[in-house]
């Protein structure tokens, strides 16, 4: 019926149609814990008059079929189908954050890189925004750290530092690798990796993340390239 | 306290610390239920031994006081604290799939044109993932639909038909604006716009979900550039 379910380890996804507002989640996840199952992600999909949709990424489960039947008990439910996750389809993700000029390049460089891991069966995807001003910036990079499936963070400009330099301490710690433009102000000091060239950032900010690479960020002898 | 929460529409962002484990989203959206909140987009951040960060968007509140007060008295629960959401910091989304030599351009212009918009207020992120194969590509294209703030998706190779002109057709549906590149295969009639220069498909995909831009796709006299 489904390629994707194969073991207790892998997310199973499902998609639900109900009824909206306060309360829905409640009494889906209600079903959901019954069963055993753990949500690891949940997204409330567009709304339509007083109908959503609702994703659930689900782990610890063999099979949704208990769960599917369940929900479908439910007065709220209209529908229940199963879907790809977006763990499978999307896999693990790097950042890059700064201006448009040097993020664009340094993204150049990290869909080239992604694109020749992804051939050999890895999930990469690559994501930008294009952002300036201390406030601004040090807000999306503790921000990124919160992102579903983030791995790395590259931040890709011509001077940062203040808060910027203090929520890349902090997202570091929280298991980001974060890698800097060579740039003034003190970012660079506070970040795994430093990086003259952008495409070059780009690519060592994927090959980091890559179980298909060798390459790792804290087996490095230099970091400034 | 916190500059975010203005008024009903705006959601707010609450990150609860808690033991990890079935039926815990379950026992926290009851409290956010209860007391009137509806759960806009939800994340289960990291976890560790077994405490686990869970991440809430929520809609239709004034304030998260009450709500984090009885959050606390939850067994389960460890600490309550406010944040930004993501929907703030991140805003809309490109989403760019295909080669990964035409992503790459394609993402210059995006990133390029989304820093405009930015400086003058938007936040608009441009994500991609550089992806082959007709079944694989045509799974990433239904599932960008379900990705959480995803407006506009660009497809970037030399040849794409068949099942991804499908999937295509599906998403348009589904409210997702889509731009193919001027190639061989049959999606780039599936399209809402087909554009040939990569660097101008860019940048025409984040002009079509800019509040700041007064282009409109479905305004268009021609859709082929």
């Amino acid at each position: 019926m489904n390629e994707t379910p194969e073991s207790k380890g892998e997310p199973l996804g499902l998609i639900v149609e109900t009824e909206s507002g306060p309360g829905v989640l409640h009494q889906l996840s209600g079903v959901i814990a019954r069963m055993g199952g753990n949500i690891t992600w949940v997204v409330i999909l567009g709304s339509e008059d007083r109908r959503e949709s609702v994703f659930f990424e689900i782990e610890e489960l063999d099979s949704l079929g208990p769960i599917i039947d369940e929900l479908l008990a439910l007065p709220i439910v209209f529908g229940v189908s199963e879907e790809t996750t977006l763990k499978r389809v999307f896999g693990k993700r790097v950042i890059i954050m700064g201006g448009g000029a040097q993020v664009g390049q340094v993204a150049v460089g990290a869909v080239a890189e992604a694109d020749r891991h992804n051939l050999r069966g890895e999930r990469i995807s690559v994501d930008t925004i294009p952002l300036v001003g201390e406030d601004a910036l040090a807000e999306a990079v503790l921000a990124a750290s919160r992102l579903p499936r983030a791995r790395a963070l590259v931040l890709a400009g011509a001077i940062m530092g203040g808060e910027i330099e203090n929520a890349v301490r902090t997202v570091r710690k929280r298991g980001l690798i974060v890698v800097s433009l060579n740039m003034a102000g003190s970012v660079p000091e506070a970040a795994d990796l430093v990086v003259t060239d952008p495409i070059q950032a780009g690519v060592m900010a994927v090959m980091a993340i890559a179980e298909t690479a060798t390459f790792r960020v804290d087996k490095l002898k230099k970091t400034k390239y």
